[in-house]
């Protein structure tokens, strides 16, 4: 975990200033959930790893007391490893008091307890998206173009949008005769494709007890995976037994309408080789890359069974949740987010010094009236060593400075602090 | 702890840019902290009965067993139940980072293990800032100022700020002759006079055991501490032994700098029955109350020494803290926060009808067009029972709707939209 210094707070908050603007723009509203949910909650929610690295928390009073003597569990609660889990809930229990869909931006710190290390965070933000009560391509149309388009302001340009189904994956294990329990450990071999390469995806698989048949039918069919040359319609000839799903279909509708209207430099593209990790996946999956990044940027799909198991009856759904921290640290790299293209008016951040011994009230004074302006005053008592303070007012980010002793002099005072900033 | 409705994250967004706009202009930045803290340092910073709240985290992995085995504490971090304790971390591990004096904006959540009662919830946001490194009634100026500014900008008027000096709270004790070490417990009885009445108070001191001379002079001095008749100079003049001591002095320059420039409508009244719990304070302490409201909605005063535990050198500061969730709840009662005096270009929410089997891809253009316009605009899937969906969307907070099928007949969807929002 780690303490933000305030010029990095200024480019979080401009960045999650950008984002939600674009997303109200689409249709979408913030909501919270706390920090805290139950343990039996999150313990049971097809989290995968992420569920071994919750922070626990203890019972409190009598309640730990008896669960220490009946050697029961001593925790209860639990900090959230994501936002989708507490988003799960949270329909479940307040749903008729949403909208239907609920579309809904949540931006907000999660925990986990990974072994610190360069660029992870125990404590980090997650930024998400997600429509719930809805079961149409619209959807992923609408989640694609928001999202490209929050990331095209932010200034990052030539993205792109790869996409799969998880329902194509499962044709694709089918049709090389792996038994349908196999499915979840061949898509974890397949996910290692970017890493491994074919070859190395293959002797994983088959080191690790598949069915060799199924091994080989795959790794013939795995040259006609490559993004840079199949198509929808060529992977559906490739697969005769492509079964009766609409998967075909709604992908075919979302890649053609969300590339019609993307931000400009940006693509959406087929890649029957995207997998994504989490097993609570049940149809379209994203990822967003911008070039010369090598990871995404990005990453979302549909997850239509997860609230069935909260509420008892299934509520579509489908997300897309932007890597808050590495987009700051991509922005942090690139010198800031762009300027408003409406340009605000630019805040002059000016550094009022007065003498404690003097007219302390006029320097009050002095600094309501620029204030009023627009300025941003911070009034500081000057110390013996004036152009040190100076020196370190500038460091920290001032653009003027000027001295208040006498309030008849604010005009000139003023004037100083235009040609501070004009330089 | 609870959920977080659309409207009600909107309000409290609405509540901070406010606030944060404020306190710029007077020159603070923001600062973050993360949630979890060592236990060590939470149990130790003299929060008072805060400290029997926390949330404890239990250790974790291999050092979690180690410690069941050696029967040692089996938690090892905390959720941090204020913003201070952690300002204080931050700013021992920072300040070299940091400018100085560092002015600090702090908005984030905090916990505390209560149990759960009405419009209290186990966690909830605090706004708080201070201002570290500069020992000056400058600072208590400004954060009266700026904390009444922004209070009055989100339309809370006729602020009364009570003001006292932890200082002179311990020459009215030193005064009526109680012995030092039971200065404590006679600021926790006097806190009580709001809620006991003088008599009340002087009850529960002569039975608490206090030194019963002590207990008579300090009755006989509680008429005269009546914040509507007393006044800095009538209250020195009651206490000779009033000492060396700048407080006096600090009081009078604070309250009339403030008084000359603060909000109107709002008012610095000197109160020499002002308490506060806490016993972290070394000098100026005060409250806002609004009229019409019973209970403070910010609080706040100067802790010389609490920063020195942690650095092994005091650093001078000072805070002011505002009660959000009480914020909240009365911005709530009177429908929002004022638009801003600029009055910003009014949003309009537009919700999109479309047919699924119908022009997807047009309505994807509409939406994009009217995006551009500066709308917030949700592409809906028409339902069977339209009327119900739309009376749905207007519950929801949409202004107007218009049905999309044709991309040519815009223009006239945008008429229909601007009819809907014209009633």
């Amino acid at each position: 975990m780690r303490d933000i210094l305030p010029d990095e707070v200024e480019l979080r908050d401009a960045a999650v200033r950008k984002i939600v603007s674009v997303y109200r723009a689409y249709g979408f509203r913030r909501i919270e959930t706390p920090g805290l949910e139950s343990l039996r909650l999150l313990a049971g929610s097809e989290g995968g790893e992420n569920e071994k690295l919750i922070f626990k928390v203890m019972k409190r009073g009598e309640e730990l007391e008896s669960a220490r003597r009946a050697g029961e569990d001593l925790a209860d609660l639990g900090l959230r490893f994501d936002l989708t889990v507490p988003l799960a809930r949270y329909y479940a229990e307040n749903h008729a008091k949403l909208p239907d869909p609920l579309k809904a931006i949540q931006i907000g710190p999660v925990w986990r307890a990974e072994r610190p290390q360069k660029g992870r965070f125990r404590q980090f933000t997650q930024c998400d998206i997600d429509v719930l009560g809805l079961a149409s391509p619209l959807v992923e149309i609408e989640l694609i173009l928001a999202t490209t388009d929050a990331l095209a302001r932010l200034g990052l340009s030539d993205l792109t949008v790869r996409i799969n189904d998880r329902r194509l994956l499962e044709i694709v294990a089918r049709h090389c005769g792996f038994p349908e329990a196999a499915y979840g450990a061949f898509f974890i071999a397949f996910d290692k494709l970017d890493r491994l390469g074919p070859e190395g995806v293959v002797t994983e698989l088959s080191e690790s007890g598949h069915d060799a048949q199924a091994v080989r039918r795959f790794s013939e069919l795995l040259p006609g995976l490559n993004p840079d040359k199949v198509t929808l319609e060529t992977l559906r000839a490739a697969l005769p037994d492509a079964g009766t799903t609409d998967a075909w279909a709604s992908l075919a509708t979302i890649i053609a309408t969300a590339n019609a209207e993307i931000a400009a430099g940006c693509r959406v593209r087929f890649d029957p080789t995207l997998v994504r990790g989490m097993g609570y996946y049940t149809g379209p999956i994203f990822e967003i890359a911008s070039a010369g990044y090598p990871s995404s940027i990005a990453g979302g799909g549909r997850y239509d069974r997860m609230i069935g198991r909260l509420l008892g009856r299934d509520v579509p759904a489908s997300g897309f949740s932007i890597g808050f921290e590495r987009l700051i640290s991509i922005l942090s790299e690139r010198g800031g987010v762009p300027a408003a293209e409406d340009a605000e008016r630019a805040e002059r951040r000016v550094a009022l010094l007065v003498d404690e011994r003097g007219d302390v009230a006029a320097a009050v004074r002095a600094a309501k009236r620029l204030r009023a302006e627009g300025d941003l005053v911070s009034l500081e008592v000057r110390r013996k060593n004036v152009k040190k303070q100076l020196d370190d007012l500038m460091t920290h980010g001032f653009w003027g400075h000027a001295t208040v002793e006498d309030p008849t002099r604010l005009p000139e005072v003023k004037a100083l602090v235009r040609r501070a900033e004009a330089r």
